[in-house]
């Protein structure tokens, strides 16, 4: 109770366009962007239709106290509504001239059609004849009316919106009416009687004349769509805070279905597709802005430009209304200049006058945000700096996923709008429920459905692509598959979806549920079967950033690559070395295994040598090629890592070809197999472990890695920087025992081959003894020379829980609120995060500066990234298509901590601003 | 190099007995056991033969220096030498008045017959003219000749000591002679040649007649016995660094050969078996020292009363050479007041004139240390705390080991000394390889041989007992039985052993390798089969020591209890309350565990229910039973922990009698186990991460633990102290959600049964992650009320080993000197220990009172708690058999660091001084 008391101090109701603006775009977190944004927009003297905005205090203050307002609230709503009537001169539920006014949620990060929203509200009997004699529009005014009772009974009442569907469709069809343009003042009046008996019906009591209570139940009803099942969802996937809460912004209507010469559209002040510098939305004519973003009828375009660009037909608000278009691209620009982003706009012209409703800066695609950054910054907007920070590391991730090759012929069987963009190839689908079974079950979805709405965007969000027959470029299916990185194709009309067949027929094709299809969110092409991908690649504004961002950075960014192949793909994509190059992968081929198999069944070092010299030559070759591309880039060989019976036969035929071609008996194999298992793996005879019970392995592999190394240098005269990393270590000892093995390799390969090799020696740090003993395995010169942090381990072991068995610990953990955030994915701040802050400083205790990295699956994270600069690591080593991600990443850190910022904000934040 | 010129600016060579004597007791390290006392002696007065000592230095330098003596030894010892004849006015190499010498080996830790000695030598074919003419008897010269040959020839020259004994042993045939004492003179001589001509055919060199290179090759031969095989093998078993090295005495010879006036022993101030404080210790009329010791001879009894006590025959010294006696009785109080603990002595009395030769503190069994402890402590001649520092804690734990019930009738076979007290069954093996083989199988076996040699070593540290025909209570088998605490009856005449056919024969029993005996070291009575055994008690001397321990130790020490028993047991062992009693053990009892499956294979929480609703009134059974028992001392209950998996069926038959009782269909029970099973169980799905997923379980046990609590109460009016300790916590939240379900139960049961409960609320510290955030755990009134490191658990993590498969990697390691001690049995101070460490500073910090104990393994090592006395941790919980050790480990760690010693200081060390 303190606690309100407190805020009751606190000003609870803020007021815009009425003359007096108490808010301003700083206030996003009182406000919520829409109601910041109108304050905004209210100050810079825009046409905003006045309002005001109850605080996300108030819905904090509300879920607080079991869903009740606080006290104090009901005078100024009511002082605010008075205050926003004289602005338009009209008045709260006054029959001659009454005040609508819009009831809309605002939270600080956009949620798009996630929230609950109510329009035309303070219409009842009475004031909508006053509404029809005030607009001398009496068709326009019941249409309003029952447009309210629609949605109010739908959102603030809960009758279910297929009651009114049912309704008027039942209407139409009796009284012949094609669409509902045919339907007149009167037919609107006897639908509106029909919509009342319903809800009297539904819900055992009248529709609310009073509009006091109109009010009060449409506040409420936004309050508690912040704790809906769909926008819990959406949250949870977007990291957006339960605690923040929602605004709720209260705005007088003006209306874009008052007649042709009233419009409703929304705009992007660019392409938010690809980021073009050009006017991007949709309008339609005679409507309200709940028709152009709902799907039902397809709008048309703002500018003939896109018209020329899309080939679509259809007037253009620029012949139509080219006066408010003139108006608006004014506004535009000046929208743009002053927020420094891209704006989504939503407006309306009402009998030719425009409003502005809404503008934030829009949502975009990865490659759009790019363009768009890279060109604001050219333009001066924005620094370079702010361009870096603008875009949102994680989001690269799928620009740097293949897309579809172009040189190969596709069978185009449909095409819809380019509405996300990336390609993808998954089964067919046709729920939103199946697509998160299919990816259950680890299987690839395209997501099809007529139109999308928020009750599917959790199957969105399990599937690798989306495709609707209906719905046009700002469809939900559309906004949301771009706030995922989904690719999607939107509106693809020919196709004809019957889901409880489990049919999507195009033409003649008919194709059914588990069928392949690639579709193009670039082109909008649908393709049958699975299409060739393409590799990715950093060129244009992509390429721009990452110079921009190499600029600021100081974190090197390595890849983790065990072939050639990740070694060409990590250099093309930035990689400054390779940070964990492991060779247990070269042994699993099948030419090689069978050596490997002969080495662990040898009953003695003799014969493991036996066995090991006949993959000396086939591991050298492996390094020799990996020097070639990466020289003279640092290269990082893990030694032998994984526990042997990895390598061995387990299933009884296997053993018997295994024991065959090893010409062994089958029982000795067996013996061997059960002597290597164990009960725990993760902890038990594998790393370095293995080395000092076999040195031979290590010295076959240390000569492996150096007379590649020398070569190399001999064919290509590039010096090869071969870093040799120990597994696994704990105790310095075993770091001694092998680095000795490793040192006297060097030395009879530079004795034999008549050459100098370079020759630097470290361990990872995996295991918490070793972080703690950090000190003791740098110390001296004899000391580890670098450190490799290896994240997944030192995850496993700290928080003593198996990566291969976390699964359903992780779910349980997430529901319950253990943990926000898989470790896995993004490193333990609090607990492994610590031990590798004690690593870092006691390695740099015993040697100054010695050379420290990371090579866990936390390198390509952006949040860990910059938790490991903060650290002073030297390099992060990931995937390699992770590089760019973690060269953006390692680059906001830097800008951040120079710029004083807390460590490890997460970007996406940032963007959704 | 550099190191070798320091030292050579020190004294290599160190006098005593000559008039100069430089050394003193505080001198063990340089001068090893033996010299420093020597040295001491020879301060005190007491007639020592004069000598000279090598420092530890030179055996150091030796070894560094690949076997090279360091310059400057020469000299030195050469005019050392001449000293010491000139205090007894003779010459070394002289062959008129040749002076002999005694070259002995001296570590600082007694290392009893691991290392060589050479008697006699300055022998040769001239001296040993001179000797015969000086002392009047030349049977008595050339016997000692042929010996320093034999000696010489064996430990020097690498000649097998079988060649010296065939050559003798055919004399003997030959001659008709049927025992040593039958040779005259000339037979010697004969048997000198022979023995002369061996040498020259086995190492085609002759027999050195220069008396400075036998002086060279002995001391060498000493050096070198500091690496042989069963020196290694005694330091290790014994933790005695190889860096000690080893000091060589150089002393003239007196002889207890020199006919029946002459006589050598060795002697205990106080019985070395029980403590009792009488003379022990045994003789040879006209024999040197190694005959004593080395069982060939059945030595006579020293006093009158110890004949009487052992009821054997034979005269005593105290009857034959009563001024003799008299003079060392009153050496030995001396010695024993000088030294302040009781000594073993080695005297010689050569013409009646009385030799000390050595003194040192003596080796005793477990039981007499405590007596011998009380009673120089109730003399006033020790502290109470130094009594309490004197006993090694570790070696309680043979006192608390079963002894032979003395109710039961016992079929004895056989029956001899009673050399090394406690009580042992097992199958017999004949020979110390099989002795280890059978030990590596898990088989307890009794050792038996005609006599032991330090080649047997190994073999004795293997079996559980050890069983000799010949040799006294001084003989190898016994002193090396009680240094190891190893039961032992020696010298039973008796035996018939057959070795190589593998039988046992005592009169008309045969028995064969494998069958069991049971031998009674405190009795000397062997038995036939396996005897009941009886628990041990506290009593006496012990419960005296444990009474001053528990007077100055701080630390607490609980046990580690699941059951009515354990938990009795500890409390006679002086347990201050349970540290750990763990629930799951009470789950597969045959009755329990099926209702523990099926909650496990229950389809919902409604099914888990049900059947943990049958486990419930079985578990507060459990609970009522221990909290009797233990109240009004604290009871730590931790809640279920192990994998689900481990109370499931894995096999087959099994499986489907299982799935029967539970009436459910066999695939279901096998897609449970095989959903359940995990590749790393030690990191999987347990502990905590259980309860959160299934907290009926958590409900269940938290009802039944303070349900028993309310029902004790009630019944016997005393207050149970209840801990329920949550296991597996990394997460502050994981504990709050457990917590919430504990204290509800609580609630819940205070409101049926009109009682009010404590609750004490507490986690285990087991994971890296924990002791990181502890502070955060404990932070907060509704934080952790304890914590407990579960090291087991935290040692597996930090060290990343899983124990379960960390057998063949602790060998590997001690081996190659990863670590010297198994870290699953000692703590790893510098891993683990730092850990601990941080999880006490951060838990205090959050709450300073803040209670904190252990309840691994490690809570009853020795060093281990001297490590958790250091972190002020609260208690130790440890197995209840080593309560006792547990509770002197903390009151030597408390003395120690209130005299500010270093912590962790091996107490072994101490009592081998």
């Amino acid at each position: 109770m303190a606690d309100t008391v407190d805020r009751m101090q606190q000003r609870l109701v803020y007021l815009f366009g009425t003359g007096t603006t108490h808010g301003h775009a700083g206030m996003r977190e009182l406000l919520g962007g829409k109601g910041a944004n109108l304050a905004e927009m209210s100050n810079l003297g825009l046409p905003v239709p006045p309002g005001f905005t109850i605080t996300t205090d108030v819905s904090n203050l509300y879920y607080a106290n079991a869903k009740t307002l606080p006290s104090g609230i009901e005078d100024a709503v009511i002082d605010a509504i008075d205050k926003v009537g004289a602005a338009v001169d009209m008045r709260f539920g006054d029959v001659d001239n009454p005040l609508l006014v819009a009831v809309r949620s605002g939270a600080r990060a956009s949620m798009p059609g996630m929230m609950d929203t109510i329009l035309n509200l303070g219409l009842n009997d009475q004031t909508v004849e006053g509404l029809a004699r005030r607009s001398g529009d009496a068709r326009f005014a019941y249409d309003s009316y029952r447009r309210f009772i629609q949605m109010y009974g739908d959102v603030v009442l809960g009758v279910d919106h297929g009651v009114f569907e049912d309704i008027l469709a039942n209407y139409k069809n009796l009284n012949g009416l094609a669409s509902d343009t045919r339907l007149a003042a009167e037919d609107w009046q006897a639908v509106i009687d029909q919509y009342k008996a319903a809800i009297m019906r539904e819900i055992e009591a009248p529709f609310p004349q009073d509009t006091r209570a109109q009010l009060w139940g449409a506040i409420g009803a936004v309050l508690n769509s912040w704790q809906s099942a769909r926008a819990i969802t959406y949250r949870r996937i977007n990291d957006i805070p339960d605690v923040w809460g929602t605004a709720v912004t209260v705005q007088a209507m003006v209306f874009g279905n008052m007649g042709t010469s009233s419009a409703t559209g929304v705009a992007f002040t660019r392409n938010p597709s690809t980021g073009a510098n050009e006017i991007y939305g949709e309008f339609l004519v005679n409507a309200q802005g709940e028709d152009v973003v709902a799907g039902i009828r397809t709008p048309q375009l703002l500018t003939n430009a896109a018209r020329a660009d899309l080939g679509t037909k259809g007037a253009t608000l620029e012949e139509l209304m080219p006066a408010a278009f003139a108006e608006l691209t004014v506004i535009f620009s000046r929208l743009e200049r002053h927020y420094r982003d891209m704006q989504d706009i939503e407006f309306t012209i009402q009998g030719g006058k425009l409003w502005i409703l809404q503008t934030r800066s829009g949502k975009r695609t990865v490659e759009a945000g790019l363009r768009i950054a890279v060109e604001l910054a050219e333009a001066g907007v924005i620094t370079r700096d702010e361009a870096v920070l603008r875009i949102d590391p994680g989001s690269l991730d799928q620009l740097l996923h293949p897309t579809i090759d172009p040189s190969v012929d596709r069978q185009v069987i449909a095409a819809g709008l380019p509405a996300s963009p990336g390609a993808a190839a998954g089964e067919i689908v046709f729920t939103a429920e199946e697509a998160e079974e299919f990816k259950v079950k680890g299987r690839s979805v395209i997501l099809v459905r007529i139109e999308t709405s928020p009750e599917d965007v959790h199957g969105m969000y399990a599937a690798a692509g989306i495709l609707t027959a209906r719905g046009g470029m700002t469809s939900h299916a559309a906004v949301v598959a771009r706030g995922m990185g989904r690719p999607c194709v939107s509106g693809a009309g020919m196709l004809r979806i019957d889901a409880k067949a489990g049919t999507l027929t195009i033409g003649k094709e008919i194709l059914k549920r588990g069928d392949v299809i690639t579709i193009d969110g670039s082109t909008g092409q649908v393709i049958k079967g699975r299409a060739e991908m393409r590799q990715p690649a950093l060129s244009g504004a992509f390429a721009t950033i990452m110079g921009w961002a190499d600029a600021v950075r100081t974190l090197k960014v390595r890849a983790n690559a065990d072939t050639p192949r990740d070694a060409k793909q990590a250099r093309e994509f930035g990689a400054e070395g390779i940070g964990l190059c492991r060779t247990e992968h070269m042994f699993f081929e099948e030419a090689r295994i069978l050596a490997m198999r002969e080495m662990i069944c040898a009953g003695d070092a003799k014969g493991r040598r036996a066995a090991l010299a006949k993959i000396l030559p086939m591991q050298r070759a492996d390094f020799e090629a990996i020097f070639e591309i990466m020289a003279p880039l640092p290269v990082t060989i893990r030694l032998l890592d994984p526990p042997l019976h990895e390598f061995l036969p387990h299933h009884e035929r296997e053993q018997e070809a295994v024991a065959e071609a090893l010409k062994m008996p089958i029982d000795k194999l067996k013996a061997r197999v059960s002597e290597l298992s164990e009960f725990n793996p993760m902890l038990g005879f594998r790393g370095c472990r293995l080395a000092i019970r076999y040195p031979e392995i290590t010295e076959m592999q240390a000569r492996a890695v150096f007379e590649a190394a020398a070569n190399v240098e001999k064919k290509t005269g590039a010096k090869v920087a071969v870093e040799v990393m120990i597994p696994l270590v704990a105790y310095r000892r075993e770091y001694d025992i092998l680095a000795d093995v490793i040192r006297a390799a060097v030395v009879a390969v530079e004795h034999e081959m008549g050459v100098k090799l370079a020759c630097s020696l470290g361990t990872m740090i995996e295991l918490p003894r070793t972080a703690l003993r950090a000190e003791e395995i740098a110390a001296g010169e004899a000391g580890a020379d670098f450190f490799s942090f290896g994240t997944n381990d030192l995850t496993q072991t700290v928080l003593g829980l198996s990566r291969d068995d976390a699964a359903p610990i992780l779910a349980r953990y997430q529901e319950v609120g253990v943990f926000d955030v898989d470790p896995f994915v993004s490193i333990d701040v609090d607990g492994v995060g610590e031990l590798v802050r004690i690593g870092v400083e006691r390695g740099r205790k015993a040697k100054p500066g010695l050379k420290m990295g990371i090579c866990g699956e936390h390198g390509g994270d952006p949040a860990s990234v910059s938790f490991f600069h903060a650290c002073e690591l030297d390099y992060v080593s990931c995937s390699p298509f992770r590089v760019p991600v973690a060269r953006l990443a390692a680059a906001q850190a830097a800008l951040l901590a120079r710029d004083g910022d807390a460590v490890g904000v997460a970007t996406t934040k940032r963007n959704s601003a």
